[in-house]
C-alpha cells in the first residue's frame, strides 16, 4: 500500500503508522481532519511530501464530514480545517502548499456542496498521484548523478514512507540500484527520532540495497577518510536562494561533505521550494518535546539521569553554498540557485 | 572516591563501573592485569587520562601477582603485561605513555624484586596523583577562556570520570563555575555509547551546573543561531601538528563551530600529545563492535531492523586548522601548533 491512501469505501484516510516500524507494520484509519492533524503532529506520518498529501486528504475528510448545505459555509469550514492542519507542523512547506492547492480548487468550483466535496477529494487524490510521478521523475534525474560503486551517506528517511510512494533522495538511490548500479548506503541513524535507523534501514532492506547504519556524528569520519562518494538528503523547505531546511543534522553533514569536496545533493519536489522566503533564516524551525531526546534505553537501562532536560530542534538550515545541486522533478538545479530555482519552479 | 584507585589493603585496582551510570554507582575490584585489560577494552573505565592511570596500576598488579624471584624475570613479565594492556585500546596515547613510564622506572630500579614491585606501584601512584594536579592546572588556564554567561557545547565525557579526578574540558567548565561565572552547558549526547547523556549530564548535575542534553547532530543548529559561545572537548591523542583524535563526532562539531567563528578548545594533558606522529592521519582509529550502534531501544522497542549491520568508528581526527587553542597543564597553546606544542611538551 501507499504511505497515505484514501479509503473510498469508508471515507477514511489510511496511514502506515511509522512510529511502530520496523517492529510492527500497522495501518491506521482516520475519520476526520482533527485526527489527521494529530497524526501529523505526532509523526504517525512524516516526510514533507507525505504530510502534504495527508493534509490534502484531511481537507477531503473535513468536506465529507461537514453537514453544511451551503457551498459558502462549506468553504469557510474548509478554511478553518486548513488552519488547524497548517499548525500541525511548521517547517515543511508542502503542508501549506497542499492545503492552498485544495482550497484554491474549492474556491474555483461552482455548484452544490456535493460538487465541492467531490472537487476537494479529486484535488487531494491528484496531489497524491502526482507525488508518485514526481518522485519517479526526480529519481531518474538524480540517478544520473550516481556512479557505479558509490557509497552514499543518507540522512533521515526520504523513501516511500516520506512520500506517497517511491521517495525523494532514497528514490534516487533506489532508481540507481534498479538501473544496475552498485550502490552502498551509510544510513545516518538520525537522532533523536531515528528515522534512518528505523525506516531507511527497513526500506533499504526491503529493496535489497546494501547498507550499514552509522551514528550521525560518524559521517565526518567516512567523508574524511574517502569512504563515501556522495551525500544525499531531502528537504522540508527550500528558500528562494537555495538554503535548505531539513532534518536536524543535515547542516553538519553538508559541512563535512563540503570540507572534503564530496558532492551534496538535496532531492526535492518543486512543491518544497518556497520562493516567498528570501533565505533560510526566515524558515520557521520547529522545536519538539525534550522527551524525544531523553527517552532512550540501552542495555535495558534508561540512559539519561533522572530530571535531565534537553533541547530538541527538529530541523536546521543548510546554507546553499554547501550544496552541489538540488534535484527536482523538472531537472537538476545548479548554482546560481537564486536564478535557477526560479526557472525550475516556473517550468 | 577517584575514578581509579589502588586498594593498598587488598592489592587490587578499584574502578567505578562507568557502564552502569547514571542508573547505578558500583565499584569493581580487579585482581590482575588481565582483568584490567578487559575493563579498559569493555569501557568499564574510559577517558584517555583515566585509562592511562588504570593501565599503570595494571602493571602494579602484574608485579605483585608475579612469583618471579629474579628482577630480570619480573621485568620481562612486566613487559609482556604492558603489551597486553597496550592492545586493549589503540587510539588514546595516554595508555602507552603511562605503560612506558612505569616500564622505564622498572628498568632504572636496581635491587630485589621487592624493590621493583614497590617502584612500579610508586610510579603508578605518581601518575594517578599527578593527573589530579595536572587537571587542576589545566582547569585554571582554561577557565580564563570562559566568559560569564557563556553557553558551552561539550562533547563526550571529559570530567572526573574520564580522568583520575576533576577532569579536562569538563574540569575547565567546573573551574569557571566555581569561580562564580555563569555557564550553561549543551551536552552532546555522544552516540553511540552516550557518554554525554549518561556521564557528563550526571557529573554536571552533581556539580550543580545547569545543562541541557542535545543530539550530537543538533550542535550545528545552536552554533549557527548564536546560542553557543564556546566549544570544548578533550582528546585521546594530539599529533605533532596539532591534529586531534577524539571521540567520534568531534570533527563535525569543530567544523560547525569554525563555520560560525565560535572558538574551539581542546583540553589535554601534555601526556596526550604524541610528537612522534607528524599529523592526525597517522593516528590509529579504533572501530568497535556494531552492536554499540544497533542495540538501541526507544519506546520499549528495538529501533533497528533485525539483521541490520553497522559501522562504528570510535574516534575521528579534527584537523588543527579548526582549533582555536589547545589547553594544557603548561599553558594555552595557540597556532602555529607545530612549533608551540613542542615548547609546551618540553617545558
Amino acid at each position: 500500500m501507499r504511505t497515505v491512501e484514501w479509503d473510498a469505501e469508508n471515507f477514511q484516510v489510511r496511514l502506515i503508522d511509522q512510529r511502530l516500524l520496523p517492529g510492527e507494520f500497522r495501518v491506521i484509519a482516520l475519520d476526520d481532519h482533527h485526527q489527521v492533524a494529530g497524526a501529523i503532529r505526532d509523526m504517525v506520518v512524516r516526510g514533507a511530501p507525505a504530510i502534504g498529501a495527508t493534509a490534502a486528504f484531511g481537507l477531503a475528510l473535513a468536506a465529507f464530514r461537514s453537514t453544511a448545505n451551503e457551498s459558502a459555509t462549506l468553504r469557510l469550514e474548509l478554511k478553518q480545517a486548513a488552519e488547524q492542519l497548517h499548525e500541525a507542523r511548521p517547517t515543511a512547506v508542502n503542508l501549506d502548499w497542499a492545503l492552498r492547492r485544495v482550497l484554491e480548487r474549492a474556491l474555483q468550483t461552482p455548484g452544490s456542496t456535493e460538487d465541492l466535496r467531490k472537487a476537494v477529494l479529486d484535488e487531494a487524490q491528484h496531489i497524491a498521484d502526482e507525488d508518485v510521478q514526481i518522485n519517479l521523475r526526480m529519481a531518474r534525474y538524480g540517478a544520473t548523478l550516481i556512479d557505479d560503486g558509490d557509497t552514499i551517506i543518507h540522512h533521515c528517511n526520504t523513501g516511500a514512507l516520506a512520500t506517497v510512494d517511491w521517495g525523494t533522495a532514497l528514490g534516487v538511490i533506489r532508481m540507481a540500484h534498479e538501473q544496475g548500479k552498485h550502490v552502498h548506503v551509510l544510513v545516518d541513524e538520525t537522532r533523536p527520532r531515528l528515522q534512518g535507523a528505523r525506516l531507511t534501514a527497513w526500506e533499504l532492506g526491503q529493496a535489497g540495497i546494501p547498507y550499514q547504519i552509522i551514528s550521525d556524528n560518524a559521517a565526518g569520519y567516512f567523508l574524511r577518510t574517502g569512504q563515501a562518494q556522495k551525500v544525499l538528503f531531502g528537504a522540508d523547505r527550500v528558500a528562494a536562494n537555495g538554503d535548505v531546511a531539513n532534518k536536524i543534522g543535515t547542516y553538519m553533514l553538508a559541512l563535512a561533505a563540503a570540507d572534503n569536496h564530496i558532492p551534496v545533493y538535496a532531492v526535492v519536489p518543486t512543491s518544497t521550494i518556497d520562493l516567498t522566503l528570501a533565505h533560510g533564516g526566515l524558515i520557521p524551525i520547529e522545536e519538539r518535546d525534550a522527551g524525544e531526546v531523553l527517552d532512550l534505553y540501552a542495555g535495558g537501562q534508561l540512559v539519561t539521569p533522572k530530571g535531565a532536560s534537553a533541547r530538541n530542534p527538529a530541523f536546521d538550515v543548510t546554507p546553499q553554498r554547501l550544496l552541489t545541486a538540488i534535484v527536482t522533478e523538472n531537472g537538476i538545479v545548479y548554482p546560481p540557485f537564486e536564478e535557477n530555482l526560479r526557472k525550475v519552479v516556473k517550468s
